[in-house]
């Protein structure tokens, strides 16, 4: 009964930056709880705000010192760059339109990117940003939080042992109920941008849809071959998707479904997924993220624990805290940026993190992309078959 | 705290027969207890196996007379007519390619018939046995027995008086695990025909998909426009399919999905139900059947249970003990009996039963052929939205 | 997937009485549908209730020939010793004070007695029962029906075949909600007999609480040494307890908890058994009956299911349907009636039953009687250890 | 859908020291990661271990300066005092027998303590210090973390505010199994010290009773008049209780019972806590503590959820994220510190913390230390009911 994997401050920490999360904002205090769980970094420049005012009170707030408080992510990054103290890493917490050029003028600037998700609004940038993180060695981290969590890791782990035998089915779904009613309209800031589709390239598919997707391929270990989906905008006058039903063809023969809603009354982050093969199946709940159902083919169903004796080395070493005392969400995002920070530190003798360390990478972000053209452009056709082009 | 809606022995018993459920079998043994329940029913006469032997013995282990065991469905149908203290009504419980040819020598007797589903191996067949029932006047009830839980009737209720509002969304589903492996090759005899196409007419579509649509459609009162589906027979050398996703069209603009699997490693009869509309959400488990969850928007969700004060009429009606003595499966099954038994005494009297009175008939299980139909056709054209013509 | 160890009409119908549960009353209509489910009994003559009028409707209702309906159960009992086709069994349903003085006119008269629980309304009445019934060679079951359900059959098997090592804790509670507040003021019949003292014997710990002790018993394995209580009575004016509160200490060392409760709001009839041994820790739910907990000691929790490969031959016996197929409160009540069956027809040709049968008996009736004065004179003595005395 | 309540830094961070916590300890990094987690704290000084070379590695480990790392807590009460940039506070998380004398030497240097449960090993100790604390006007916390969590904030609130009506029961337990084997006799640290009664003063009583009985108070709002128990050391050789059976009866006349143990095979920390009045029920389980469910009487359940619109304002302040993303253990933990920094920094400027401000106090320490004697007085004494003197 010990935390495990965990050291306080095993090296110097690792200075960051945020590209929005100021005032009103919702994810980016969520980022900077995550970074400072495990006390891997330090907040010390801030472009918080598109208003002025907002960054300077926000800044304050935040303890930012007010020469590293920015107006605009450029000058952040010019004059990051330019300090002998800058910034190591950044964190992009706007919306999505903002992230691809944010990410590029960090990037080029030889700053570490921590990215929230969906990666863009569209898959051509994507790809273009992808080529240019690949060509600059740089961390990328797109955080796609619930591969943090440690029975998350786990049923990866179990797959990936060959556990389940062959996959066979993957059913994936995100319901959520706060868009029920067309609140965009009231002001509500994070449903204002979230159904604005220049802000957020997409609704429910690319808020949740890809969260979905990201995760049935962590813990499956396949990659889809196509998809055809059914996209719906229940709301008169939403401007984007708010429920999308997708059958799911897997490379290798699995198929599966996935549903993302955002109207489904009664759910507030209800992701559920469940994966079976020819030798067992696993069933896994964010909203009971400690449990993990396994069931072995004609052996009774068994509960497997975060932090128990059954839990794998691969959750173990995202686990803080002993069976029974529950983990959560924010602990889930901290173990991101926990495996971003050890890559980080490993770039700084220009070695490559050890294989136990995982995060979501430019390339899940440009896969959860294209998946995100393809649900599209199978429902505009009318609902056809489309293969992912990455 | 009271028995409700129960009477033992209203008026005289109902005598019936049997085609299908000597040794061996499942489902009659099943009928003949929900026939037993509510005690409306006798059962004096029987066809219960193609094999003479097996016919006789099981006759006699179910107290039928030695004259009135029959070879076969033909000659038990002209005899019984025949017979001036002849059966009232049949009950139908073979494979598949029995239902229809039996159903028709019956009901051409002018006795009533309650039938396994699914109702054919084919829509034509079901259309015509459709025109024949119609034209006789005759009871044919068909057993789609979850929809004689108590709480599928409350939310059927519920739905229907607007509780939800506009329903957007159905979420159906029928994993089983029992076919995971080839066992239709090791002599099990229920595996064996029902991965026969010729006895079958399908695999987990029929067996278990209908299920699934029929209570979909029977709670939130929607009629399937079209589907589109992909249909998997993952067990190599199995004949009939055994894992079908299924996008769903409703009229009127909801949407859905479908999933029944055979080959869900951990799943019994996971039958679970989710419908949701404008103003709430309803979640529905085959295996607690006795809790309905229900969600009204923007309030906690609530928990309804069978028998409590919450539990509305329709639930009441069919209900036998107090809240927290759960009922089962064939208290459920027994219902679509009693029902039936009450449609037979009305037309006894040439009456039409009371409007509360519910049972599948013979239109819903023409219904769930041209949904059989639709399935396969959609997923043979390699993914098409196919319009459903019954 | 067949139903097991049913067979419908082995042999002849034992022909059965009733003593009590005509119109208003509620459990005699579950002793009728359990005698009816597996086909072993036939309902032929009554003495329904005490009022004339009230037999009389209720015996035709029930299709009791009116020369069989009797005024009293004396009379019943003679009259029914003196027909060739007299009755071979009684069920005895009436509250409580009845139990004694019936069973023994029918006892005295070479009837078998199924009687209800709890068996008297005083311990000394009970041991006087259990001596006659012993003399007279007759089967006599109480109808503590939680032992019918095959999962606790199952768990029962799992502690004698120590499977939990040496029994350590045993956590037990039967928590309803239906003596909130003092309905029997309003007339509502069955809290009326409940909570009146001369009828009942006493209030939670009698109706519930012996439920409670004997599906204890039934599982652990363990016999009661002494018990300390704090009994309550928390609506005003109401004659018997309605929350107590229990220390268990068993013979070999065991102890635990019992809490029966009337007035806990939001319990329905939340029967809990939670057992607790070196090797391992079993738990089980009333409400959810179809499910068995198992922990093995440092492995992950099993979820063992009715009618599954995991389920032991001690649950088979008793299971109808597949698993995933929920059975219920009147499929366990069942088991017991029919387990009594058994016995009735081993007596028939003068043998004990096979050793596979069970079902309470007047001795369990006895320690009932024992626990209840035990718990009373604790409670009356301020909270003392007092020795069970049977 | 924002974080509330929360300001990252709303004035300067609280610096304090930590007495215990070094290698191998498990609490001390919950207390740190749980100062982290609202950025209130900062880590300073330490007298982290007994052993001088663990003592330095582990301040090393976790940044504090060579200067500030101290060989005793003395000594390290007595430079801090001394420091003109000393710690403000102290959270002492040692074994049990240190809380005292530890806590009297930074309340006579003026620095705050928070000090982990329970607060001593003996009573006489415990009120000694209560009046050292309450003479100086310091704050002092006591780690009674579970009543950190939102809805045990919210269940709390809505038993002040009268929504259960009057209580009469309180169902409270804390089964573990991680001592059902003699793992004291393996080297196991946790195990070793909580099982000297030297060390601990007691074993399942102190380590986890206490939490129930405070969590039970804490939210029923109801003292403890006198406990019944009987205590059990069910492994051999075990020098101090590992199962406690009490009965509690509450001031005001509420009944009800604590279970605590560490030898239930299958219970992780499976804290629950029920409490029934006239006017509803509530149910918590800490293992899920995002849900609360509310009984409210004659109407159906309800599932209150943490950040819903449901959750009132005392769970509210004390929520990070929004509903369906669970918070845990760490966060309800978190939130004690949050709390008493609020009351650290009332102090700074001689004021009392806003009334909204919770955390459990010296006079809570208290408390639990006369429930703990009174509970193992009562069973040395053969089971007596014993008044509690605090």
């Amino acid at each position: 009964m010990a935390i495990t994997g965990r050291s306080d401050k095993a090296e110097g920490k690792i200075k960051y930056g945020m590209v929005g999360g100021g005032e009103g904002a919702f994810i980016g205090a969520v980022h900077r709880l995550a970074a400072r769980m495990d006390d891997h970094y330090e907040l010390v420049a801030g472009a918080l705000s598109s208003s002025p005012e907002k960054a300077t009170r926000s800044a304050k707030a935040l303890g930012i010192a007010a020469d590293r408080s920015y107006g605009d992510y450029e000058a952040m990054a010019a004059a990051e760059k330019a300090r002998k103290d800058g910034i190591e890493a950044v964190a992009i917490v706007t919306p999505n339109h903002v992230h691809v050029p944010a990410a590029r003028a960090f990037i080029k600037s030889g700053i570490h990117v921590i990215c929230d998700k969906p990666l863009s609004t569209n898959l051509k940038d994507a790809i273009a940003l992808e080529k240019l993180v690949k060509a600059s060695g740089l961390v990328f981290c797109l955080t796609h939080n619930y591969t943090g969590y440690p029975m998350v890791r786990h049923a990866r782990q179990m797959v990936a042992d060959g556990d389940l035998g062959e996959l066979r089915i993957v059913q994936v779904e995100y319901p959520q109920d706060w868009l029920t009613e067309p609140i965009e309209k009231t002001g509500q800031k994070q449903a204002a941008w979230r159904t604005d589709p220049k802000l957020s390239g997409g609704g429910a598919i690319g808020d949740i849809g890809t969260h979905a997707h990201n995760l049935a391929g962590f813990v499956s270990g396949l990659d889809l071959d196509s998809v055809l989906s059914d996209v719906d905008t229940f709301v008169k006058g939403r401007k984007v998707d708010d429920n999308v039903n997708v059958l799911l063809r897997y490379k290798g023969g699995a198929k599966g479904m996935l549903w993302a809603s955002q109207v489904a009354v009664g759910n507030e982050n209800n992701v559920k997924l469940r994966v079976y093969g020819t030798k067992g199946g696993l069933e896994w709940h964010q909203e009971h993220p400690n449990h993990l159902h396994w069931f072995p083919y004609g052996q009774p169903p068994q509960l497997l624990t975060r932090g128990s004796p059954a839990a794998n080395a691969a959750a173990g070493r995202v686990t803080r805290v002993p069976p029974g005392h529950p983990e959560g969400y924010l602990e889930g995002f901290a173990n991101i940026y926990t495996e971003a920070a050890a890559a980080i530190r490993a770039a700084r003798s220009k070695k490559k993190p050890d294989k136990a360390v995982i995060f979501p990478t430019i390339t899940d972000g440009v896969k959860g992309m294209a998946f995100i053209e393809a649900v599209l452009k199978s429902s505009a056709k009318g609902g056809k078959w489309v293969k992912l082009t990455a």
